[in-house]
């Protein structure tokens, strides 16, 4: 279905070529400062065109709140929002009419509802996930507020160059303490911290784009000052809920939380987080976080963080032998300029979905925690 | 919490020291032949103490259904399972009762619900995993019969021992499309398919256990036959709904699908699966299977594979230095034999959680097509 | 929250002063022919200002589609639709930012979400159902193509002036079977069928009207041709979601179903209905409906019809005595003209609410007979 | 589905013929002192055979708690609970093999499932509602412990025998201001707290039990102390949830709220609640209560009172003509002692599913206050 998340939740419309894309958000708590500029910010750094290294296509993107907010402050109830489409171009995809676009969901879209739409995918576009990054944005905007939880996302990898993810690694440990929007902003389009091999990754998409081809990436994701306690023990794991919500952002492959698909190399005596008291939080805390901010499905107050996979986009302007709808072997090259990496611009959507899943523990959480202390009280 | 699933639903109850742990399933169809022997086998697959590379605890796991069949038949109401708690042992965790076991879930229980448990992590236990292995044998169960579904799982790596996950290598291919349950089993208790690493693979678990540690490895699934056009193109593609059940599980850190994070160093002209028209078919497949046969978050037809990382168990005989529950460095060592790797193990329930996955989906799927043929007949 | 369904889905967002009231609608089969010109006229019948019946205030409500169609036919995808609010006059309540009104929700706004909103209530008002009956018309659109469904409502009572509702009485009997929603519109503004109470219900209101007060009635709705089988037998018993849907509409205080509170007085000898074979349709049927076309939650393919109470409207321009909201005795009169009844006006919600949770158990019963046939053929 | 609710949960398995009924129930604090005997109470209320005014079948109904506590105190995890059926005599509905019995859910069962069960109903039957009960009863615990929240349901009316259940009445005030448990309980097995018209209802019963028929009846609900604030303004009113919860159950047939049906006779100006400021409360209440504690879908604080109508029995000895499952003309006479009327018995149910919906809604609320309380802190 086209909803995320059990008291706050976002509920999605829209696709490329339709008037709107927007969604519905319940679960904002009335009384909360409120405007569009506190969710535009996010939807700008998730548009195409803004640099060399994506799309050209300059869409504007403009948030229009609906509902739920009055003088500038939320009402308690839900929030539409929408941004108009303007740039549809629906005739550009003339030759795609003919073939599926290979690892694209053309084909998948018609095998399930038994039609073409003119967006090829429908649904499974970037497009859609603009109500998710105006959602997540409010998201953000109260954890900042709540207990000043810090979201920030980067990449982390481009095609085999790579920053090393190990949070025992200085560097890495220090971007994952340190790192912010404004300071990701700042080492440009790439959105990489890492000194040390940002510049390999922008050669990277530079020379995909100029054969025109493209190429994958890793996105990094830390969530500084999560509430502690937040996700269910079973089958809501908080890992799980990221999990989940990184893998429905098109284009990923996969995700991994604290040591990962590395950490299976390390044994138990190394990789276990050995507890140690806190005098300052007069609470204990880890010495190392292996564990990735998560051990047994709830958070432990370290940072959480976590990768997620993007493939090589799948349209590239390059000539590909495949099939045409009805089985004829051809060649399909799509016309104009495409994306060489989506990488970077998945940046606010990992942020964004990330901000979705705790925002909606932190409301379920609330709930035990304030019920047992009204049962302490009695 | 409990419960996962839609209209293919299973909600579980249980933890180490109570009564029973089990389970209700809901959406089942009636008129299906159903009785215990159809679940046992996997509850005992995912026994432990069935080797020397895993714990000498020989729970009895016996599954009892409740309710929900008569003289053999599914009736089509929810079935109840439950499966007695033989092996209690309450008492062994002693001086677990003074430390938080590292990188378990004691301590982030006691700060989720204010309270401590006699089983450290309460439901965040490898137990709590019987009601998900009993639902998912029936939904296995169910789609063979629809659709002739297979789902297999197996180890891919333990340690820094893994088999060649490319779907292009032929070694893996040919596992892909071969391997069942049976010849998994029959390899040993190391579940490994692959000749040229189980071996190497068994030496590294026993290593581990001989320094009463413990080691993490990957578990790699295939569904095949898997119905075309499952899962929802946005929050709930199918990919994130089988990252959500994996990730569920305890101790995995990582998930990937198709390609995964290897795949994001290939560029898209080679990354993209080129269509073809299969004469036997009559109709459009990929020649080559990157995308994990999903494409857009609806499956394709082609195998959907996928690997989840498990890291080392977290309860080692070794000692570790480490805080007690009240702030005072010491160090703890667990009693008793404990897991060197719960991997093996693991197998029947990541099989059971993905067939859990792809029943829901195929409900919600045949709710759409049957509605489509409805509107076509008028 | 602000969703309805589990299949069929319709997510609302918006109050009287914001910029626009709509919905998000989930589930709506693709290849569906589907314009506004098949919303709109539900919209227009639940308009206010239609007659001297009702409030003069003479909102436009012209619903726009924002997403899921494209020429004119449904992709399978969510559809987004709004009305703009264009007459908003968030000044014309002065006075009720002193005295918060009886029998409103402008208190226990303010005790939920902790603050006042300009609109009083928030989303407990009427213009808020403009989303759920531009959902509903979907609903009943698809209804009417898969199976010739017809929902049809009608003012059953007035104050004290009623319609016999017991099915063994003729007119009623004949009314459950013929009515349709252009003779119940060609009655007038009353939308009462029955000649014999017509007249004296518009009095009722007139006399109401002209003393500046309100009165109450009853809506009752009629669903033909309802496939047989919808409704889960525990807690989604079809009568359950009825009534849930009902009683969640603004200003209702009761639902009954068949018989309802008239049928306990009558002992089972005469109130079970018995069985007879239909030789036309094949199929037992019964022979009376006082099961109201339900039975043990499901439906039987009898007519269900069922009747819903509307209190008289809370807001009158008489002068009550009650009390500000800082505490102080004081006389309340609201200004402007208001609905002395909005009974006649709920027919088109009432419609839409039947056709909201009788879509949803179609598609959740289809797919539980689609996976049947599935059994079957293999 | 087989659940309700969605912070505080209930899933129920079982039916007449199978090892066991039972529920898992979760949301339920931890650390709040629960065992068997805070549940058995309602359960053996609820059981049939106590009286000459019910059936005689003696079912023991023992609870056993099989998970979710720990020494006497919850853990926050899911309660198992299970009630062995022991009184099963699955032959005893012989007759009911050839004869759908009338009313009943036999024959649509069949036209749902496919298939007959040896329960005619499968789920649809009195025996379901032991889950519901000891959920219920665990929800009543908690709501007396966190606010004292009394909730006592009474037996109304019995055919044409009824109280006057017009809020306004002084004697029907006295009762929803005063009845307890227990006071209905020392009423004797009709349970009416009415002394008027209880000796009444009992000769009602009688009559038609000495004549082989059954007769329905009205059980009002009165929830005192309920927290104020409940419920969510649009689709999940608390009066709709009320509404859900009440039509699911079986043999319902209607729901009224506050004045109800015979409160839209009354005009606005006398229908509307009066606000005034109680020294005591420091707040504000009405001086009426027609509204029946809720307004706008929300709880004011005020005495939540509702009525439930249920028909009479479908099962009597009486001959009935009707017809068998094949089409033949027949008369059925059901075997054994039934039921003349279901009402008394219904009070706990009614009793329980109110609290379920009370203590779901109270976790809701919980989760907004809450986060509201932190927002205010930052």
């Amino acid at each position: 279905m086209s909803s995320f998340g059990t008291l706050f939740k976002v509920t999605t419309y829209g696709e490329s070529h339709c008037k709107s894309v927007g969604c519905i958000v319940e679960g904002v708590p009335p009384g909360l400062a409120l405007t569009e500029e506190d969710i535009q910010p996010q939807l700008t750094r998730r548009r195409p065109g803004q640099s060399k290294l994506s799309t050209p296509r300059n869409e504007k993107d403009r948030v229009m709140i609906q509902s739920g907010t009055e003088f500038g402050k939320t009402l308690g109830s839900p929030i539409g929002m929408l941004v108009l489409n303007q740039d549809q171009r629906p005739h550009d995809y003339g030759e795609m009419d003919v073939f599926p676009r290979p690892s694209h969901a053309d084909l998948t879209y018609i095998q399930k509802y038994g039609l073409k739409s003119s967006s090829g995918g429908g649904r499974a576009s970037a497009r859609e996930t603009i109500g998710r990054v105006a959602a997540g944005a409010i998201a953000e905007h109260i954890l900042k507020k709540i207990n000043n939880v810090e979201i920030v996302a980067f990449v982390s990898q481009i095609g085999n160059v790579a920053m090393n993810r190990d949070c025992n690694d200085p560097t890495f440990l220090k971007i994952l303490n340190t790192a912010t929007k404004d300071s990701i902003d700042a080492t440009g389009p790439i959105r990489c911290p890492d000194e040390n091999v940002k510049d390999e990754m922008v050669k990277v998409i530079e020379k995909h784009r100029d054969s025109n081809d493209s190429i994958g990436g890793v996105v990094t994701c830390v969530i500084r000052n999560c509430p502690i306690g937040l996700g269910e023990p079973c089958f809501d794991k908080l890992e799980a809920l990221l999990a989940h919500a990184m893998l429905s952002v098109p284009a990923t492959k996969g995700f991994e939380i604290g040591s990962g698909f590395e950490g299976v190399k390390v044994p138990g005596s190394k990789h276990n987080d050995p507890f140690t008291y806190d005098e300052n939080l007069k609470r204990l805390r880890t010495t190392t976080n292996n564990s990735g901010g998560i051990q047994g499905g709830i958070s432990n107050g370290e940072n959480i963080y976590f990768s997620v996979a993007f493939k090589s986009a799948a349209t590239i302007s390059q000539e590909q032998p495949t099939s045409t709808y009805d089985g004829k072997d051809g060649v399909l090259a799509a016309k104009g300029r495409h994306d060489p990496s989506v990488t970077p611009r998945a940046v606010p959507i990992v942020e964004a979905m990330a901000a979705l899943v705790i925002m909606d523990q932190v409301l379920i959480q609330n709930s035990r925690t304030s019920t047992i202390d009204m049962l302490k009280k009695h």
